[in-house]
Protein backbone atom coordinates (compact mmCIF):
# COMPACT_ATOMS: atom_id res chain seq x y z
CA UNK A 1 0.00 0.00 0.00
CA UNK A 2 3.06 2.46 1.10
CA UNK A 3 4.35 1.73 -2.11
CA UNK A 4 1.67 3.27 -4.35
CA UNK A 5 3.27 6.78 -5.70
CA UNK A 6 1.26 10.06 -5.16
CA UNK A 7 -0.08 11.40 -7.89
CA UNK A 8 1.95 13.79 -10.16
CA UNK A 9 0.57 17.06 -11.00
CA UNK A 10 -0.40 16.55 -14.60
CA UNK A 11 -2.04 14.06 -12.83
CA UNK A 12 -3.72 15.72 -10.01
CA UNK A 13 -4.84 18.30 -12.11
CA UNK A 14 -6.58 15.93 -14.44
CA UNK A 15 -8.12 14.35 -11.25
CA UNK A 16 -9.68 17.24 -10.15
CA UNK A 17 -11.23 18.12 -13.09
CA UNK A 18 -12.76 14.21 -13.78
CA UNK A 19 -14.15 14.73 -10.18
CA UNK A 20 -15.64 17.82 -10.81
CA UNK A 21 -17.22 16.66 -13.79
CA UNK A 22 -18.80 13.83 -12.30
CA UNK A 23 -19.69 16.01 -9.23
CA UNK A 24 -21.54 18.26 -11.26
CA UNK A 25 -22.58 16.82 -14.97
CA UNK A 26 -25.59 14.82 -12.91
CA UNK A 27 -26.91 18.41 -11.68
CA UNK A 28 -26.81 20.18 -14.91
CA UNK A 29 -28.38 17.62 -16.38
CA UNK A 30 -30.92 16.64 -13.90
CA UNK A 31 -32.37 20.38 -13.33
CA UNK A 32 -33.39 20.60 -17.09
CA UNK A 33 -35.26 17.45 -16.91
CA UNK A 34 -36.96 17.80 -13.63
CA UNK A 35 -38.41 21.13 -14.84
CA UNK A 36 -39.53 19.89 -18.03
CA UNK A 37 -40.31 16.37 -17.12
CA UNK A 38 -40.40 15.74 -13.57
CA UNK A 39 -37.86 13.19 -14.16
CA UNK A 40 -34.84 12.91 -12.31
CA UNK A 41 -31.72 12.02 -14.93
CA UNK A 42 -32.22 8.25 -13.99
CA UNK A 43 -35.42 7.79 -14.42
CA UNK A 44 -34.92 9.65 -17.90
CA UNK A 45 -32.23 7.36 -19.35
CA UNK A 46 -34.28 4.18 -18.24
CA UNK A 47 -37.05 5.35 -20.27
CA UNK A 48 -35.15 5.91 -23.25
CA UNK A 49 -33.40 3.06 -22.80
CA UNK A 50 -36.80 0.91 -22.76
CA UNK A 51 -38.16 3.19 -25.52
CA UNK A 52 -35.32 1.71 -27.81
CA UNK A 53 -35.88 -1.76 -27.18
CA UNK A 54 -37.64 -4.19 -28.93
CA UNK A 55 -41.51 -3.99 -28.25
CA UNK A 56 -40.05 -1.26 -25.51
CA UNK A 57 -39.88 -4.01 -23.75
CA UNK A 58 -36.86 -5.41 -21.68
CA UNK A 59 -35.92 -8.13 -18.51
CA UNK A 60 -35.24 -6.37 -15.47
CA UNK A 61 -31.67 -8.27 -15.48
CA UNK A 62 -31.08 -6.26 -18.44
CA UNK A 63 -32.43 -2.90 -17.76
CA UNK A 64 -30.25 -3.08 -14.83
CA UNK A 65 -27.29 -3.76 -17.57
CA UNK A 66 -28.41 -1.38 -19.84
CA UNK A 67 -28.66 1.88 -17.06
CA UNK A 68 -25.47 0.57 -14.70
CA UNK A 69 -27.41 -0.19 -11.90
CA UNK A 70 -28.20 -2.47 -9.20
CA UNK A 71 -31.45 -4.86 -9.71
CA UNK A 72 -32.62 -3.67 -6.17
CA UNK A 73 -31.60 0.77 -7.43
CA UNK A 74 -33.64 -0.10 -10.56
CA UNK A 75 -36.29 -2.12 -8.92
CA UNK A 76 -36.72 0.90 -6.49
CA UNK A 77 -36.98 3.50 -9.56
CA UNK A 78 -39.28 1.26 -11.60
CA UNK A 79 -42.11 0.64 -8.98
CA UNK A 80 -41.78 5.18 -8.91
CA UNK A 81 -42.38 4.98 -12.63
CA UNK A 82 -45.11 2.30 -12.26
CA UNK A 83 -46.57 5.14 -9.62
CA UNK A 84 -46.90 7.40 -12.59
CA UNK A 85 -47.81 5.29 -15.50
CA UNK A 86 -45.23 5.58 -17.05
CA UNK A 87 -44.02 1.70 -16.97
CA UNK A 88 -45.48 -1.38 -16.50
CA UNK A 89 -44.22 -4.83 -15.01
CA UNK A 90 -45.10 -8.56 -15.83
CA UNK A 91 -43.92 -12.03 -15.90
CA UNK A 92 -41.73 -12.58 -18.79
CA UNK A 93 -43.42 -14.43 -21.94
CA UNK A 94 -40.86 -17.12 -22.09
CA UNK A 95 -39.60 -17.26 -18.83
CA UNK A 96 -42.44 -17.38 -16.30
CA UNK A 97 -39.07 -16.37 -13.37
CA UNK A 98 -37.82 -13.26 -14.95
CA UNK A 99 -39.71 -9.75 -14.97
CA UNK A 100 -40.39 -7.32 -17.81
CA UNK A 101 -40.52 -3.65 -17.88
CA UNK A 102 -42.67 -2.48 -20.48
CA UNK A 103 -42.51 1.58 -21.16
CA UNK A 104 -46.75 2.63 -21.62
CA UNK A 105 -47.81 4.66 -23.67
CA UNK A 106 -47.75 7.38 -21.41
CA UNK A 107 -44.38 6.89 -20.89
CA UNK A 108 -43.37 6.75 -24.42
CA UNK A 109 -44.76 10.46 -25.09
CA UNK A 110 -43.32 11.44 -21.23
CA UNK A 111 -39.72 10.49 -23.68
CA UNK A 112 -40.74 11.76 -26.38
CA UNK A 113 -41.03 15.40 -24.87
CA UNK A 114 -38.36 14.92 -22.89
CA UNK A 115 -36.06 14.31 -25.19
CA UNK A 116 -35.25 17.63 -27.09
CA UNK A 117 -34.61 19.26 -24.27
CA UNK A 118 -32.22 16.83 -22.84
CA UNK A 119 -30.09 16.80 -26.05
CA UNK A 120 -29.84 20.18 -26.24
CA UNK A 121 -28.60 20.20 -22.52
CA UNK A 122 -25.91 17.39 -23.28
CA UNK A 123 -24.86 18.85 -26.03
CA UNK A 124 -24.65 22.25 -24.64
CA UNK A 125 -22.39 20.83 -21.95
CA UNK A 126 -20.64 18.09 -23.80
CA UNK A 127 -20.53 17.63 -27.30
CA UNK A 128 -20.84 21.63 -28.12
CA UNK A 129 -17.28 22.44 -26.13
CA UNK A 130 -15.31 19.38 -27.66
CA UNK A 131 -13.95 18.62 -31.32
CA UNK A 132 -14.77 16.05 -32.98
CA UNK A 133 -10.95 14.47 -32.45
CA UNK A 134 -12.10 14.91 -28.58
CA UNK A 135 -15.31 12.63 -29.08
CA UNK A 136 -13.07 9.35 -30.02
CA UNK A 137 -10.82 10.57 -26.74
CA UNK A 138 -13.21 10.58 -24.51
CA UNK A 139 -14.85 7.31 -25.62
CA UNK A 140 -11.59 5.98 -25.27
CA UNK A 141 -10.61 6.99 -22.07
CA UNK A 142 -14.30 6.25 -20.76
CA UNK A 143 -13.57 2.61 -21.79
CA UNK A 144 -10.68 1.98 -20.40
CA UNK A 145 -12.08 3.63 -16.92
CA UNK A 146 -15.22 1.70 -16.96
CA UNK A 147 -13.70 -2.11 -18.01
CA UNK A 148 -12.08 -1.44 -13.96
CA UNK A 149 -15.61 -0.32 -12.73
CA UNK A 150 -16.86 -3.39 -14.44
CA UNK A 151 -15.11 -6.36 -13.85
CA UNK A 152 -17.88 -8.49 -14.39
CA UNK A 153 -18.11 -7.36 -17.73
CA UNK A 154 -22.18 -7.06 -17.97
CA UNK A 155 -22.50 -3.67 -18.56
CA UNK A 156 -24.00 -2.58 -22.13
CA UNK A 157 -22.02 0.50 -22.21
CA UNK A 158 -19.01 -1.76 -23.12
CA UNK A 159 -21.15 -4.06 -25.26
CA UNK A 160 -19.10 -3.13 -28.71
CA UNK A 161 -15.64 -3.58 -26.98
CA UNK A 162 -16.75 -6.71 -25.25
CA UNK A 163 -15.17 -9.19 -27.09
CA UNK A 164 -11.74 -7.02 -27.87
CA UNK A 165 -8.53 -7.88 -25.51
CA UNK A 166 -7.66 -5.39 -22.60
CA UNK A 167 -5.45 -2.83 -23.55
CA UNK A 168 -1.61 -2.41 -22.29
CA UNK B 1 -35.16 23.13 -29.55
CA UNK B 2 -36.21 21.43 -32.19
CA UNK B 3 -33.48 22.05 -34.64
CA UNK B 4 -31.26 20.39 -31.59
CA UNK B 5 -29.56 17.55 -34.07
CA UNK B 6 -29.57 14.22 -32.25
CA UNK B 7 -26.53 12.86 -31.15
CA UNK B 8 -24.57 10.76 -34.13
CA UNK B 9 -23.53 6.98 -33.64
CA UNK B 10 -19.83 7.88 -32.04
CA UNK B 11 -21.11 10.95 -30.15
CA UNK B 12 -23.49 8.36 -28.26
CA UNK B 13 -20.72 6.01 -27.83
CA UNK B 14 -18.79 8.37 -26.12
CA UNK B 15 -21.63 10.15 -24.15
CA UNK B 16 -23.06 6.28 -22.65
CA UNK B 17 -19.27 5.57 -21.29
CA UNK B 18 -19.36 9.35 -19.56
CA UNK B 19 -22.54 8.25 -18.16
CA UNK B 20 -21.71 4.79 -16.82
CA UNK B 21 -18.41 7.00 -15.73
CA UNK B 22 -20.44 9.55 -13.84
CA UNK B 23 -22.65 7.08 -12.26
CA UNK B 24 -20.42 4.25 -11.57
CA UNK B 25 -17.17 5.81 -10.44
CA UNK B 26 -18.15 7.44 -7.01
CA UNK B 27 -19.39 3.77 -5.95
CA UNK B 28 -16.07 2.63 -7.05
CA UNK B 29 -14.41 4.77 -4.88
CA UNK B 30 -16.69 4.91 -1.93
CA UNK B 31 -16.60 1.52 -1.40
CA UNK B 32 -12.78 1.45 -0.21
CA UNK B 33 -13.11 4.69 1.96
CA UNK B 34 -16.41 3.78 3.72
CA UNK B 35 -14.37 0.22 4.44
CA UNK B 36 -10.94 1.45 5.47
CA UNK B 37 -12.15 5.29 7.10
CA UNK B 38 -15.98 5.31 7.23
CA UNK B 39 -16.07 7.73 5.00
CA UNK B 40 -17.99 9.35 1.73
CA UNK B 41 -15.83 10.22 -0.92
CA UNK B 42 -17.04 13.93 -0.76
CA UNK B 43 -16.08 13.75 3.00
CA UNK B 44 -12.73 12.27 1.94
CA UNK B 45 -12.25 14.95 -0.55
CA UNK B 46 -13.17 17.92 2.02
CA UNK B 47 -10.84 16.31 4.41
CA UNK B 48 -8.53 16.20 1.85
CA UNK B 49 -8.65 19.64 0.57
CA UNK B 50 -8.58 20.85 4.20
CA UNK B 51 -5.23 18.90 5.34
CA UNK B 52 -3.42 20.83 2.09
CA UNK B 53 -4.81 24.23 3.09
CA UNK B 54 -2.76 27.12 5.54
CA UNK B 55 -2.99 26.20 8.92
CA UNK B 56 -5.54 23.51 7.99
CA UNK B 57 -8.32 26.17 7.82
CA UNK B 58 -10.27 27.68 5.26
CA UNK B 59 -13.32 29.53 5.00
CA UNK B 60 -16.31 28.08 4.48
CA UNK B 61 -17.17 30.16 1.22
CA UNK B 62 -13.59 28.92 -0.44
CA UNK B 63 -13.87 25.48 0.71
CA UNK B 64 -17.41 24.96 -1.44
CA UNK B 65 -15.58 26.53 -3.63
CA UNK B 66 -12.60 23.75 -3.81
CA UNK B 67 -15.36 20.65 -3.39
CA UNK B 68 -17.99 21.67 -6.12
CA UNK B 69 -20.48 22.06 -3.82
CA UNK B 70 -22.85 24.41 -2.71
CA UNK B 71 -22.71 25.67 0.98
CA UNK B 72 -25.44 24.24 2.17
CA UNK B 73 -24.80 20.84 1.13
CA UNK B 74 -21.44 21.55 2.73
CA UNK B 75 -22.74 22.62 5.82
CA UNK B 76 -24.50 19.87 5.84
CA UNK B 77 -21.57 17.19 5.46
CA UNK B 78 -19.60 19.76 8.03
CA UNK B 79 -21.77 18.90 10.52
CA UNK B 80 -21.50 15.58 9.97
CA UNK B 81 -17.64 15.55 10.60
CA UNK B 82 -18.00 18.02 13.85
CA UNK B 83 -19.97 15.70 15.79
CA UNK B 84 -17.62 13.01 14.43
CA UNK B 85 -14.51 15.50 15.77
CA UNK B 86 -12.56 15.53 12.68
CA UNK B 87 -13.48 19.20 11.68
CA UNK B 88 -14.19 21.87 13.90
CA UNK B 89 -16.31 25.35 12.56
CA UNK B 90 -15.23 29.08 14.33
CA UNK B 91 -15.91 32.67 13.13
CA UNK B 92 -13.26 33.97 10.91
CA UNK B 93 -10.57 35.78 12.53
CA UNK B 94 -9.87 38.80 9.85
CA UNK B 95 -13.86 38.84 8.85
CA UNK B 96 -16.14 38.58 11.77
CA UNK B 97 -19.03 37.62 9.96
CA UNK B 98 -17.24 34.65 7.85
CA UNK B 99 -17.11 31.27 8.85
CA UNK B 100 -13.81 29.38 8.75
CA UNK B 101 -13.50 25.10 8.60
CA UNK B 102 -10.64 23.49 10.60
CA UNK B 103 -9.23 20.15 10.15
CA UNK B 104 -8.62 18.71 13.87
CA UNK B 105 -5.66 16.90 14.76
CA UNK B 106 -7.85 13.51 14.53
CA UNK B 107 -9.00 14.74 11.15
CA UNK B 108 -5.93 15.12 10.40
CA UNK B 109 -4.72 11.36 11.55
CA UNK B 110 -8.25 9.74 9.37
CA UNK B 111 -7.06 11.49 6.35
CA UNK B 112 -3.04 10.24 6.84
CA UNK B 113 -4.49 7.07 7.29
CA UNK B 114 -6.98 7.05 4.34
CA UNK B 115 -4.95 8.70 1.89
CA UNK B 116 -2.61 5.24 0.61
CA UNK B 117 -5.37 3.23 0.14
CA UNK B 118 -7.43 5.77 -1.33
CA UNK B 119 -4.88 6.91 -4.43
CA UNK B 120 -4.52 3.15 -4.73
CA UNK B 121 -7.60 3.13 -5.33
CA UNK B 122 -7.63 6.12 -7.82
CA UNK B 123 -4.64 4.63 -9.98
CA UNK B 124 -6.24 1.73 -10.07
CA UNK B 125 -10.02 2.98 -11.69
CA UNK B 126 -7.74 5.93 -13.62
CA UNK B 127 -4.39 6.21 -13.87
CA UNK B 128 -3.10 2.67 -14.37
CA UNK B 129 -5.23 2.20 -17.34
CA UNK B 130 -4.50 5.60 -19.64
CA UNK B 131 -1.05 6.54 -21.02
CA UNK B 132 0.38 9.84 -20.33
CA UNK B 133 -0.96 10.88 -23.37
CA UNK B 134 -4.46 10.28 -22.09
CA UNK B 135 -4.06 11.76 -19.12
CA UNK B 136 -4.16 15.03 -20.85
CA UNK B 137 -6.29 14.73 -22.83
CA UNK B 138 -8.97 13.96 -20.31
CA UNK B 139 -7.64 17.28 -18.68
CA UNK B 140 -8.41 19.21 -21.65
CA UNK B 141 -11.98 17.52 -22.12
CA UNK B 142 -12.85 18.25 -18.11
CA UNK B 143 -11.59 21.31 -18.62
CA UNK B 144 -14.17 22.57 -21.15
CA UNK B 145 -16.68 20.75 -20.01
CA UNK B 146 -16.37 22.19 -16.57
CA UNK B 147 -16.80 25.72 -17.85
CA UNK B 148 -20.00 24.93 -19.28
CA UNK B 149 -21.06 23.58 -15.94
CA UNK B 150 -19.65 26.55 -13.78
CA UNK B 151 -20.36 29.43 -15.60
CA UNK B 152 -19.89 31.89 -12.77
CA UNK B 153 -16.23 30.61 -12.55
CA UNK B 154 -16.05 29.87 -9.10
CA UNK B 155 -14.71 26.44 -8.98
CA UNK B 156 -10.98 25.70 -7.78
CA UNK B 157 -10.66 22.74 -9.92
CA UNK B 158 -10.29 25.81 -13.11
CA UNK B 159 -8.06 27.53 -11.17
CA UNK B 160 -5.13 27.40 -13.17
CA UNK B 161 -7.10 27.46 -16.49
CA UNK B 162 -9.41 30.50 -14.92
CA UNK B 163 -7.78 33.85 -16.80
CA UNK B 164 -6.92 31.51 -20.16
CA UNK B 165 -9.43 32.58 -22.98
CA UNK B 166 -12.32 29.81 -23.68
CA UNK B 167 -11.32 27.59 -26.90
CA UNK B 168 -13.36 27.30 -30.21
Amino acid sequence: MSETPWLDEREMRAWLRLIAVVQLLPGALEGELQQDAQLTHFEYFTLAILSEAPERTLRMTALADSTNATLPRLSHVIRRLEDRGLVRRGPCPTDGRATNAHLTEAGWDVVVAAAPGHVATVRRHVFDVLTPEQVGQLDAIGTSILRTLDPENRLSALDDVRDQPLPR
